[in-house]
């Protein structure tokens, strides 16, 4: 499964697999894909030095990613408490009614939300970056738009690529114009933040729209045929996410999470503004369904939102409160049945391709293997 | 592009084109696809007979279908007085105060809507196939969930195929009880009746479920690579829609739809009850935007919903009332960017699909053509 992606990052297969797991991404990257680890959640250095270090003796020498939370426009000046007094009273107490409405626990005196608003500031994701460049990394991902031309540069210089998530051309063709070198397309039914067309329709269109610059499709694909499927509409790799939160490498550190995600069907994700303030897909939950309740008060804008809620989406996850407990997941949450291996998975993917190639060879009335 | 099921059908390409017109039909046959004549807007019997002798004389020998709006369950004696008797007067009012802020003629006396209720119901959908049966359809659609078992049987002792819509495993698995024949699998991003399963994640669902029954993939495709990408995730066919709306050979009697859907982006459509009670993707107007508003009095259930505004629907088409005019169609309406023959539409088709075998083949490293 080769593009012109993927040989020129000497990767074996152009899958690439985003994950706040170092154990997943090493995984994916032994596995002859191109791992991405997640930093949103490292909001103290150190944390992240500790995990690259890791990262990089169980790679298996073989290329890997990070993936940052950065905003292109900065906020000057404006604190975490200047942001916490932005939050109407009646917001905090529909938390405080809804948690306690299902009986969460309190956490213990000094135990710090495990999911902060930090980590989606420019100045954190600086800091991630400060840490990462002294690593081989070989690409650099923004989930929040472009990054600053400077960090573009900074990248560059260090011979690492640029990707952004956009869920419209339009978005595209503003990343290309920021020098970006990758777009990742992310569709409707991809997990967490995501437009409303749908990886049919908009791999192609991004692909027109940034051509020459490679796509990488992201949003519904889990399998070897939707691997096909997403490479036949022009992508040069796929962008997965989802489907290794079920790997054996993963720690969700919720076994109840993990059997909700195993149980979850392709309906049962809903595109929802309750854990950022912006449209993310996740399981649906009770939680999701009180914020999505026009009874109720809505969410706030991000990134409101997310401050509002983490320390109740920490307590949701510590206790495992079963009703609330949720995760950005995409619709292929459906295919995730069973713990398997990153390996394992891989397998999956590269023979279910070569059997959909062989599929739509012989549909087409050619012969199947050249 | 041939498939178990195109080679059962006696057609060149496992292309199914859904039309309410029958020169596309027509066209989309003798092309070499499998032409279906939406059938719902013909409440009179003598309509249908003219429109199905002009098909069957100009589909060049070539088969062709039928699509019908046909409820599994059967409502006994409930007429359209009935249905109307139970919208309250504050939608009535809604729907009077939205046209008269846009300022639509009312119809002239006598002026029958184009688009009414009786095409939904059981007893119109009978008398359309008593009549269809006299034509040698190969196909039989519903686009309403299972066709009832005598309707299954007749079409089975004529030889004809029955397919139904579906938009999860769920809904297809349930027509596979029923007997039908093919399922169509009906992503989010398609026009028209839709769930919130995107293509992708849809299709090899559905294909698994209802293995060994042939799967139609539908929404999101309208090129060649898209064909390709679905024939990749399982389906032995694709089942086309909204590419029709624009050829030369539709007549959608309004030249300014046809200039709003000719410069409609992917992301210009919306999943609305605003036309049926049920969700159906459209293109978003200020008349979707009314009824999708918190602050208006929301939508009615089907089959009240479409009865309370077909006369309005017809008003706002007859005039062209340009903020308020649209029809459903899928997030494939960014692809239809000019007017072209139903012919030109296949010849991209398939050219795109053989180059996007192609470029699999080569991912895949394959040599490209055998």
């Amino acid at each position: 499964m080769q593009t012109e992606l993927s040989r020129k990052l000497g990767i074996e297969h152009a899958v690439f697999g985003f994950t706040p797991f170092p154990a997943v991404a090493a995984a994916i990257s032994r596995a002859g894909g191109f791992g991405v680890l997640g930093a949103v959640r490292y909001t103290a250095p150190d944390d992240l030095k500790r995990d690259l270090d890791w990262l990089d003796a169980h790679a298996g020498g073989r290329p890997y990613g990070l993936d940052v939370v950065m905003p292109a426009k900065k906020v000057e000046g404006v604190t975490e408490a200047d942001v916490e007094a932005m939050i109407p009273e009646e917001h905090r107490r529909f938390v405080r009614d809804t948690l306690a409405a299902h009986g969460v626990p309190e956490l213990a005196d000094g135990e710090a939300s495990g999911w902060r608003i930090t980590g989606w500031m420019e100045q954190v994701a600086r800091t991630q970056l400060d840490v990462a460049f002294d690593y081989p990394i070989r690409l650099l991902a923004n989930a929040l738009g472009s990054p600053p031309a400077d960090v573009v540069a900074r990248a560059h210089d260090r011979d690492v690529l640029v990707a952004a998530l956009a869920g419209s051309a339009r978005h595209a063709r503003k990343h290309q114009e920021a020098g970006i070198d990758i777009v990742v397309a992310q569709g409707y039914e991809a997990g967490g933040h995501t437009g409303e067309i749908a990886t049919m329709v908009l791999t192609p269109e991004v692909v027109e729209a940034v051509d020459p610059l490679p796509v990488l499709a992201a949003g519904g694909i889990g399998s070897g045929p939707q691997v096909a499927a997403a490479l036949a509409l022009g992508a040069q790799g796929v962008w997965l996410g989802s489907i290794w939160l079920t790997t054996t490498e993963a720690d969700l550190h919720s076994p109840a999470l993990t059997r909700k995600l195993l149980a979850a069907g392709s309906g049962d994700t809903v595109r929802s503004r309750a854990l950022t303030g912006k449209p993310a897909r996740q399981l649906r939950t009770a939680w999701t369904e009180a914020w999505d309740d026009p009874a109720g008060p809505g969410t706030l804008p991000m990134p409101l939102q997310g401050l509002l809620v983490a320390d109740a989406v920490s307590r949701i996850q510590k206790y495992e409160v079963e009703p609330l407990l949720g995760t950005p997941v995409g619709q292929i949450v459906g295919r995730m049945t069973a713990e398997r291996s990153v390996q394992a998975v891989f397998d999956d993917l590269t023979r279910g391709f070569e059997k959909a190639v062989d599929r739509v060879n012989r549909i087409a009335g050619r012969s199947g293997r050249s």
